[in-house]
């Protein structure tokens, strides 16, 4: 059974009669609203459809909740599955699902399938996120609807009792929360580098020189400032290892929690890593962008220039040759071997690893 | 029980074996044929191994359906399942799997395992595509074969009722069908700016000033053609997004399907900004050679002994320096932008993002 | 139950009470591990937690089994999950699992949950890999504890009877295997065309021309090296296809097994194509590298002094002008056509193709 006539709940249904369900829609105004569904589904008044359905998804708003009360005699025993999302996190201060189970205590009721999308319930399983998570007070009902979800083609994954409602309701409406702190840190660090540099590169010598070298500013300042960017994430990747390694010798147990800074410091070395390889790879981009610009072709043609009317045949100079063939060559591994590690974080490539070949290759 | 002999039938045998079931092969020279097969399997005559099995493979080709007549007296009640493939696309009337049934009324058909290949049944489901799609009239019997395929290790999807065998059976047949428009729209785009540049910077300064710059055909003529396809391109790709808003606020309804070629359009846009940034990377490519070429140097020396000989020792253009050096800076952050883009459409990565999360990084 | 109180036994437990499981722990002193668990678990001595029992997790070393010999009476008849791993590849004559069950003749031994890592356990079925990979002689058991599996949110795997246990066992011990001798053969291949280049660009200048070039070892050689590497490589990806071709046309059969170096050849191709792919690109960036040196800039401003002297005002070769503009322009479309290559290696691309897709890509 289906209660409610948005978008989610004729997916809903559709989903279900693909799947090979017998389903029933209940709404206030079946006659309106039965255009909306597939044939195969029938539409009904609310009460009627509760009568005929032992699962119910409740495919309604958190505010009209109350207006089932009515139905609460035909509700007693069936097992209501709470679909619903909010709009902000943490907007109220009980889940959906407990709300919806103080409501009708003689119901059971399972959270679970509002992390998949309308969308993705009609266009099928076979693309975007298939997990569905699914958490009940009542192992039975979640067994229940971890079959239907199943048979529906979604992967149900049980995530315990119905306190992790509120947890499960979350999910839709987090944005990133990984990704947060590790770019607000390569912002900051990108500023401060690039102010010092500003400084020295053409602050300095327009104070001195009086020479004007503001056409440095959106490609050699920038240049400069993201390898010091990348350096520094890279090494706070490997820092908080060898401090939590430090802190389990300071305290002789490996049993005893690390401080909340660092374990979530811990956590945030992926993405700390991956911002650094983007520095990288996009200093990389702009080195070799180099002698493209016309400053490079102006600057070069004017020593030729120089050197042909003072005479000079040679200008070599090895020392300065050498530095730049290995700080290139460095470059390029460098850039290589930070790849390897880029790729083997992706989510298909990270799963086919196990833990030696992981860490043989970090 | 598996009916045939073939490569197919060899594989499923095997794998059925593995995954602990018991396995009875039913072919018309038992003898010959039971070398191929692994040694717990029991290869006998087909109306022996189909009255031993409840569950029997049909793993003959088609034309050969009507061979299996003689068996229909043992075959009352088993579960057929059909799992053979065309050569074409809507090559007959009805699929495999509706015209087997018709044959064998007395008996449960389902479709299944044929979107699997002999090499992925043999290696086992820990690489390659693991999906299983299964249909049939007959829930029951879906429900056996998706309990076989997730023992096998596969995942088995439900495609509801018999109806769908035809496009079960038309999956292992297609060729990248989401690509074929996005990629004749990319050469059709490419070919008409290519056209354009090729009369602009080669054949007008040609006819004008009989200056043959023929040498600039493969690259700076592709260069400057790239950037515009791939402009175009990914206008294309937020352009129907637009439209379909302006419909429904004119048809002041979202349950209105869009026309055709506008819902065609909608589909189609991954692959119109997968390729507009396959256009953006080339041109990045391509840009960063410019000054690796020959004819680059030769132009460069020959301003410079020009210069030289003129005793011109500046040649510096502000203005020349800025546009180069904001347009390569923009150039980077858009590619890296792009770049963003197309890692999120990786589908390891697209599945682990919600909708709040995607649309955000649209 | 659970036997043990390591990490393993401890990261089960709480993933086992989180999926709604009644946890009992068996140790042999309780109140002093007590603690460690979480609280829903009961934890008592290891009788106890046995008799209460059914399915038993032993997570305790192969070294320790034969202390449980004193609760074999309490044993008879339960289901043994041998969740242990071995720190060498084939370290003793049998797996342990099958150790184990010599041991206990009485109880019915799974293998399983071995290729999970404790922290994986932990952090729920959400990251990491999720295949839990189990073997048994018994089919009963084996569903069992692979519904248990699914519960806890992984995807069962059946690897059929126990004789598979051992490779089960040394899955989690594997470092790469496949990559191995690739990587090997491009290290080799690198050498030898490493060597021939030094002598070609460095030595014979020196020792014939008195002319010190070893500034071109860090970058020109290696770039001359490496699309030598990555040629030899791409051609001993398709080379073995036509061999197994030749092999089965010559014995007039495909059921006929390749000689073992032939197969061994066809299972490494997409670790050759691969490393092929990296040198290629490793070659562009070099490539693009070059324009960027100091040694490329100062031989630029010589041959301009130069000329400039001598007033030679043209030097454009058009035949140069060509070879390179047709190098580097067949070298791009090289370039791009291996990542499509490489990008469709990646397993959830892979996936998600059918044969006729990925043999046209190829």
């Amino acid at each position: 059974g289906v209660l409610g006539s948005g978008d989610f709940a004729r997916s809903l249904a559709v989903r279900l009669v693909c799947s090979g369900f017998r389903v029933v829609v209940g709404s206030r105004n079946p006659k309106r609203k039965a255009g909306l569904f597939p044939a195969a589904a029938e539409v009904t008044f609310q009460a009627e459809a509760v009568k005929k359905a032992d699962v119910i998804f409740v495919a309604i708003f958190r505010e009209h909740y109350s207006t089932l009360c009515d139905l609460a005699d035909v509700l007693v025993g069936k097992i209501l599955v709470d679909v619903s999302n909010n709009t902000e996190i943490n907007h109220h201060k009980e889940s959906n699902a407990e709300y919806l189970a103080s409501l009708f205590p003689a119901c059971t009721v399972v959270k679970g399938f509002n992390v998949i999308s309308a969308w993705t319930l009609q266009s099928g399983a076979r693309d975007g996120n298939k997990q569905v998570l699914i958490c009940s007070n009542n192992q039975e009902a979640k067994r229940t609807v971890a079959e239907i979800a199943q048979v529906m083609g979604f992967t149900p994954v049980d995530m315990g009792s119905m306190s992790s409602a509120c947890e499960i309701e979350n999910i839709p409406l987090r944005l990133l929360p990984a990704w947060k702190i590790p770019i607000f840190l390569a912002l900051g660090l990108f500023l401060c580098f690039f102010t010092y540099n500003l400084i020295r590169q053409v602050i300095h010598p327009y104070i001195r020189e009086q020479k004007n070298k503001l056409y440095k500013i959106p490609i050699e300042v920038v240049n400069t400032t993201l390898p010091c960017v990348s350096y520094v994430m890279l090494s706070l990747v490997y820092l908080p290892g060898v401090l939590a390694a430090c802190s389990q010798l300071y305290y002789g147990t490996k049993y005893r929690r690390f401080p909340d800074w660092l374990d979530q410091w811990l956590q945030h070395r992926k993405q700390i890593g991956l911002l650094s390889f983007f520095c990288a790879a996009l200093h990389a981009v702009y080195s070799l962008c180099l002698p493209m610009r016309r400053s490079h072709r102006y600057l070069l043609i004017e020593t030729a220039v120089k050197q042909a009317v003072e005479k000079k045949m040679t200008i070599w100079v090895e020392e300065e040759v050498w530095r730049m063939e290995i700080y290139i060559s460095v470059g390029i591994i460098a850039l290589g071997l930070l790849s390897l590690l880029a790729i083997t974080s992706l989510p298909s490539i990270a799963n086919s690893l196990n833990w030696r070949e992981f860490s043989f290759i970090q």
